[in-house]
């Protein structure tokens, strides 16, 4: 691990500012609107500083709201025109690979502030239309065609996980208390409520053998990150100064046939070691980790595809408490996507708006203490798209 | 203008393979095998170099293939498991805001080897679902509602240009002419047959006053580019370095009614300057324009705001034969949107391909003569997203 990186350098990325909506069901609001507020939160947060690119994290616009060029969009209703806009999209991971196109657009030194933000509108509309605008996610030829939705694919990996380890009953039952304990202090968290055990052995079943709190919601929200060059950071943004210290994506096949062994997620495993090396760190070093919880099977694989745990055990963290916030590795710190909320291509950015404010001591009764590195990962689908960000407060800000 | 760029500098930018596959009706070919024809004639046309890094630009998949993810699902069936793969979206700019992104990716100097592919497929569905999903790159909360088709949009501007300048009879006559004329000797064009101004003027009206030949066809294809950085290139590679020495991307309103003036294309007009300042040079430096010209009306206003006429005067490039391929700014030099035909997202791609194979002397009976230095822009819906790129090829390659 990088110990103790004292100061920044001109070419670090730094986040400045973060913007946080509530998830849940907007109807009264445009997609355009949904955006905005987030957008207006994060330049309020970093000092109204201008960007001069805006990346748009979104999966469902053209389907359900049959709007493309999100873009030029957004940013003219965000006052922004004039700047480039593009929309970048890869299902769930869209949130984690468009804060990598504003860091990379950073780098080059063209610009001094980029602006990200995720943005989805989906509730509105019917739940067949949204089962079939997800369900793009995977492969329209060979899986969606025979009505395999996302909610099918992972009661098929979550089969498969209970028949190759000795797993016992509710196992993943604390994936799903852990989430929900922790929605209670988020406002903008969508299910504010804690579970108990009895709860979730009781819920119904909705594809076996996923059950109602195995699943997490999809629904509408908005999250914006303000990013600055460090030689451009203004000082008058009072928060600690926190470092994209890694990024890095990676893919592996859609279709969970086409991968050698179905219960590795290579591309988590690919980016996750890549961000690792980028940030000169290893999974003992990172304080918390938002990862992909849309369904509970994926929090298990991933905590054991980014190496917090070896095949077939990742299921014990959730058991032995390892995951809350005063564990060994707390995951999905404001909810996650399972009581939080998952407003699809928008999540990612949400995590990763999340772990600034754990990183900048500004996350109120869900601070994880001591929290000085931080990562957040988000998947397209079943895993073929994984993008992943090591962020670090910097010491002495 | 830069006189004369002697060699390369290690962090410039090369095209070093281009792969154009036929546009037209494809509807034996699933959407990712028309992405991996252009990949693998791409990949070929540059010593088979491996990409690290893979940018997809579409705009249709998501509605009228219900595939999203197409970074993964490309990236993967082209045999590239393990690099990182995104969808990059602005409608129609979707392929020149594509080929920007790994431009930048290339610049930071985190890879050496990026690919870009442009794909669309589009035929195989009614003409209800094509319109509906080319509308989604216009407002849809306040223009594609009411029923304004793209059609329409570029008839209410012709209409307007008609009745704010003095332009005679057939003023637009040229665009397509010209566009047919080039398009014979492309063995990747849809419409190989040159049109004489009797068949343009006896046109049927699709929507006055925009006919049939003001308007391209909406098509099937795919197109690619392999982007190495200098410092990387192989020897082994015969062809001449063509180098991006400039690249640009600006937004404006979505809606043509948020335009101060709906005649004046704002984000060409930012695009084009801004890329004329990186490259230090100025119109009368390019040699040819590939510009957007899906209805002719475009042509003219994209030759008026990047400075090759001035307002309202557009028109009579087209019609003094100056942007033929021995005039003093040709355009779509392989037929463009018009007769090569206009593959949606794809087409910047395409265009971009095209002025490469002209600087490199590799366009046949197209042949511009003497070319060195070219431009391509895209244009998302009526100009909201404007892409733009100048080529150059360096001397002594």
């Amino acid at each position: 691990m990088t110990a103790g990186m004292k100061s920044t350098q001109p070419n670090d990325v730094l986040i400045a500012g973060v913007g946080i909506t509530p998830v849940g069901e907007h109807w009264e609001k445009h997609l355009r609107e949904l955006a905005l507020d987030a957008i207006v939160a994060a330049r309020s947060d970093a000092a109204n500083l201008k960007p001069q690119a805006l990346y748009v994290a979104n999966m469902l616009a053209p389907s359900l709201s049959k709007q493309s060029q999100l873009g030029a969009l957004v940013a003219d209703f965000a006052g922004l025109r004039g700047v480039e806009a593009i929309t970048v999209e890869a299902a769930g991971a869209s949130g984690g690979v468009a804060l990598r196109q504003a860091y990379l657009a950073l780098i080059t030194g063209f610009i001094d502030v980029a602006l990200v933000v995720g943005v989805e509108k989906v509730t509105d509309r019917s739940s067949a239309e949204i089962e079939a605008a997800l369900s793009t996610a995977s492969d329209a030829d060979y899986e969606a065609v025979h009505g395999v939705t996302a909610t099918a694919q992972a009661a098929l990996l979550m089969q498969r996980y209970l028949h190759e380890f000795d797993v016992p009953e509710n196992a993943f039952a604390g994936f799903s208390l852990t989430a929900h304990a922790n929605a209670v202090h988020n406002p903008n968290a969508m299910y504010r409520r804690a579970i108990d055990i009895n709860a979730y052995s009781k819920a119904p079943m909705i594809s076996a053998p996923v059950n109602m709190f195995d699943a997490a919601p999809i629904a509408d929200g908005a999250a914006a990150l303000m990013l600055v060059r460090a030689d451009a950071m203004p000082e008058s943004i009072p928060q600690p100064r926190i470092r994209i210290s890694a990024s890095s994506a990676s893919i592996t096949a859609v279709s969970i046939h086409d991968r050698p062994d179905p219960l590795t997620l290579t591309a988590v495993n690919d980016s996750s070691r890549e961000a690792y090396a980028i940030a000169d760190s290893k999974p003992e070093d990172i304080h918390l980790f938002e990862l992909h919880d849309r369904f509970s099977i994926f929090a298990a694989l991933s905590l054991e595809a980014a190496g917090f745990a070896t095949r077939g055990e990742g299921w014990r963290l959730a058991k032995n408490d390892a995951i809350t916030r005063d564990g060994d590795i707390p995951i999905c710190t404001f909810g996650g996507s399972k009581a939080r909320g998952d407003p699809g291509g928008a999540t990612g950015v949400y995590q990763l708006a999340e772990v600034t404010l754990q990183l900048q001591g500004r996350a109120g009764r869900n601070q994880v203490p001591n929290a000085r590195i931080g990562m957040a990962q988000c998947l397209g689908g079943t895993g073929a798209t994984v993008a992943t960000h090591i962020l670090e407060r910097i010491e002495g800000s």
